[in-house]
């Protein structure tokens, strides 16, 4: 249930069941949401749910939604904010990847689409990442919409000057229609969107959530293969650091009948949360070292690249780790017709050049998902369905 | 008197007394101006007024102006540049303002305005300001107008490779209709406005001056207290080194029966400068040391970031000075319900942040309204009145 | 003959010869191109052609154009790319002036031209050069098109991570219609055009082409002096490192009853390379050691920067050959008066101030016809003639 769902609904105790809540100030909000008083609320605690007083004020916003919702055309988004993967069950992603559909069309027929047209986004990157920049940037553009950029906002903006970002947000917000942030550290995103009261995207922060590059792997998932429900995934290099593997491992437990197989070195396996999660959720899950014979099963194989950065001065271990799982001509010789090859780029030598031209190179496809899931995402969020 | 109304008034020696020039060869004026030549004028040498003969030429542009003027709507802007808070007198101030607020409705009401559509302007930082910077290239982008950017001019062009300001002007005024330009040097947005054959606004000139931020200072002042005349102001914090206090003083001492109190560490106070000017112009100045009683009298608060670049080693010093005058709960329980706190930004924790919830908590609007006083006067240079 | 002259005309052994070919698969051909299998080509290896052969397929692309072409409104460019200045005979030459003048005439009257609306360049910077840059900016933003920027990829992107500069091609090209791009390696522009299936602009690439300089040079020379058959320049300055003297002399070597004359300080004369292409072209050249005879009898003085950097610790000869060479009043005065002075830009002490105001420094509207050059590449790359 979002914060627009509740405007409408009656305040009843069992309508704040089992959703998580963010919270901000009524008079904060934006949009058409109602002003509620702590003392007119039965506040029950659920681990799903949090709410933050301020003086005799409730800060409330929701970061999640409820089942029954509408997805027609002119509705209003679900959400304020795209903060991190856990916001999306199936329904939500489902309709978001139509629209994303919607997006590659526009994209190929329709020179100067102007829907976004009037509308101002900064991307705020405190972070260097050119790629997921340019890949939102060129998605407002595509969408008539115009950007105010900052390649490097740690070094240049008052953040040197010891300015909280929540100051820093709320000074941005009164010069665009959204913010889209990349953070080095983890939960900033949620800390801007509380603040503001325009819509934030979270484009990474650190080593928590990059929302975006979970939708658009499902959706290339998707796109690819045809279907999420019944696939066999190999999820092969970095599991322990990567965030991008930790977020589809999450979100694919949304489907039914999944598999997940973990193809990594020994110091960097998949950690144990993950798996535990899998488990509670009924997805089937095993490791391996062999690749070739995942290879040969899966519908996916996702490769990642080894961070070098993670193993400091060990440099042994990270060459033996390194070159240890190559997808090559030989792992392409064993998949199915049908199968496909993702990664989340970067790449290093992790797939090599050769594999680039087979049709089951899905990785370069993948970047240009994530323009279209980044276009949905930006009409959604400022024009709604 | 502008070169423009310079253009259309006789030439006489009176019309050229009381006023500031800055002068460049006719030939290089853009616009309606006419050709002056050395030989036709009487030229008399006033303290407030500058002429530069290049060969037989005589360079010629005004950068003050004039009392009897017309701000009908389609008539030229008296400016051709914003470079200095003296610019502007009380009458050419209160048009501006009267823009500003128009501003204020384009933005909120008409999504995509393009009043300014086919015009580039570039913004030429040698110094990152990525508040500034975003500010004025949201008033571009809300006008319809479009943006070239440098985040950091210094490190990356042809400044690196020893070119001169002077050349670097000529070349990007090639590429664009309005320059707005941060440097390092004060005096270089004179300099670059004396180059340009386009306008140049000065978003700040190392320790020199920041024209727009007074202007938007002064025009919260009225949007918040609605009136400027008989006001009330301390100026709390690094009053020495601020250049912000110090324009906003000058711009005060414009106005009928304003008192200013400074309230400041020992370290960092007002500077005999100010006092002395606002003496020359009748205004009552006290200082105090004693920030409850201060507040408890005062319209407006104007608290201040203490720089601890200007302290060196002695962080001892700094550290007394920083925890001296803080703006918190206490401070706004002696305020008056009507008056305001302001700060340029960004703070540090000189205001608390249990104060920003206070409807009197002013410095956020203040941020906003830099964007309307920025787009006002992109539109008046571009456009005029 | 470039791949779309390919696609309508038969394909027989001699419509390949004399001509260089750069070759890609053709299911990565934009455009109409047609599809060529290895076996139904007669593959004849000239050195003025390429072929790259991956797995059964060929690779094929034009770099340079044939002798018959048409220039007529409508029709395509005859390049898909823009890498060197070798790619430009005289013919193609002076149909891209004819449009450069009509981008002068859009520049100048017509506010918001919108011709390249609704299509994205991306500005792919690895070194930083921002004079560059924004003329490129500029040129898309006074068409109508839209800019994704940035500023220093080398630093910032996933090239730090060591991603191959083709897979940052493959990403880029997804989210832009062409890219314009900058580095610090000889031959990268190359390897871009290779792997992008957009069109390609070199704004430099180290050591090697810059091709839109050479252009916007020679342009300069026709706009300033009215011809190019029976022009004499004269090369003044750093002449064995600077790129922009070696290319003109290069394009120079196209027209009739052209005389260079070359003067340098010794330990930066022009390579052998240049002087025995000229030879070979039936190009008169000279040396000369006498800047006031050369000046004299030259239409055009082409002065340029000693670069420090390639003297290493050699301050003295640095010094020396810095001093030896610098165009000031008194070239002027020996000058005819129709010649004029021309610089790449930027210019530290080599011309001196006082030039500046002499009708015959031509550097500032040299500058400036880059952009005409540049929107004249971008409408013919994007939309044809």
């Amino acid at each position: 249930m979002s914060s627009c769902a509740f405007s409408t609904s009656a305040l009843r105790e069992t309508s704040l069941q089992n959703h998580e809540w963010i919270c901000r100030k009524p008079s904060d909000l934006k949009k058409n949401c109602i002003s509620v008083d702590v003392s007119h609320l039965k506040m029950t605690w659920h681990n799903s749910m949090r709410w933050k007083q301020t003086g005799s004020r409730v800060q409330c916003r929701a970061l999640d939604v409820e089942n029954n919702r509408a997805f027609l055309k002119g509705e209003l988004f679900q959400l304020d904010d795209v903060i991190e993967a856990q916001q999306f069950d199936r329904e939500i992603l489902s309709a978001i990847f139509e629209v994303a559909r919607e997006m590659e069309t526009i994209e190929k027929e329709s020179r100067g689409n102007q829907i976004l047209k009037g509308f101002l986004m900064a991307t705020l990157f405190y972070e260097p990442s050119t790629r997921t920049r340019l890949s939102f940037e060129s998605a407002m553009k595509r969408l008539g919409g115009e950007v105010l950029t900052t390649e490097n906002a740690r070094e240049f903006s008052s953040a040197a000057k010891g300015e909280t970002l929540e100051d820093t947000i709320r000074t941005v917000e009164g010069y665009s229609d959204i913010i889209v942030m990349r953070h080095f550290e983890s939960g900033a995103a949620r800390r801007a969107a509380m603040t503001a009261n325009i819509p934030v995207i979270n484009a990474g922060d650190g080593p928590g959530q990059h929302p975006t590059q979970a939708l658009l792997d499902v959706y290339t998932i998707e796109r690819e293969i045809g279907k999420l429900d019944g696939i066999k995934v190999g999820l092969v290099g970095d599991l322990a650091n990567g965030r991008t593997v930790r977020s589809l491992a999450y979100l694919l437990a949304k489907y039914n009948d999944v598999k997940i197989y973990f193809v990594s070195p020994e110091v960097v396996k998949m950690k144990e949360d993950i798996k535990e999660y899998l488990t509670s959720k009924g997805i089937k899950w095993e490791e391996s070292s062999d690749l070739m014979e995942v290879a040969s099963k899966c519908d996916v194989v996702y490769q990642t690249r080894i961070q070098r950065e993670r193993f400091g001065e060990r440099v042994d271990l990270y060459n033996e780790a390194r070159g240890k799982y190559i997808v090559n001509r030989d792992v392409l010789s064993v998949m199915q017709k049908h199968a496909v090859v993702m990664h989340p780029l970067p790449r290093l030598d992790e797939i090599t050049v050769e594999v680039d031209d087979d049709p089951r190179a899905a990785y370069f496809r993948q970047a240009k998902n994530g323009l279209f899931i980044r276009m949905a995402l930006l009409k959604l969020l400022l024009l709604g369905w």
